[in-house]
């Protein structure tokens, strides 16, 4: 099976956020991740980085649009 | 092993971008994707969708941030 785990990286700890992650794909302003039982998590982040052979998605919070106002 | 291909989706056609992906993340205004031989291939993309248990990743052309002027 070629799940994968999923981690919210944040202040430079990454925590475990869903196991066995099937689908991913953007929803809103964030991400819709489903497992392989079906169940479904929303969250406001982005892919920070992604390596299949090791099962591995790791998510930052979004980066929002840079602002050029001072 | 868990690689996957990537396909781009343009006009409602999927086109095989790139087989045998590992690794996926980030890079400047799109994507930079790695193969499990280590090649490279940077796109101005973004994920339209992944499913890992079908080996299948989606991307689209990367949608620019709305404008509201006139």
């Amino acid at each position: 099976m070629c799940e994968a785990n999923a981690y919210f990286k944040s202040n430079g700890q990454e925590v475990l956020f869903m196991e066995s992650v099937d689908v991913i794909e953007p929803y809103e302003d964030g991400l819709k991740l489903v497992d392989i039982f079906g169940r479904q998590k929303f969250v406001k982040a982005q892919i920070k980085d992604m390596t299949l052979l090791n099962h591995r998605i790791v998510l930052e919070e979004k980066i929002e649009a840079k602002s050029d106002t001072l």
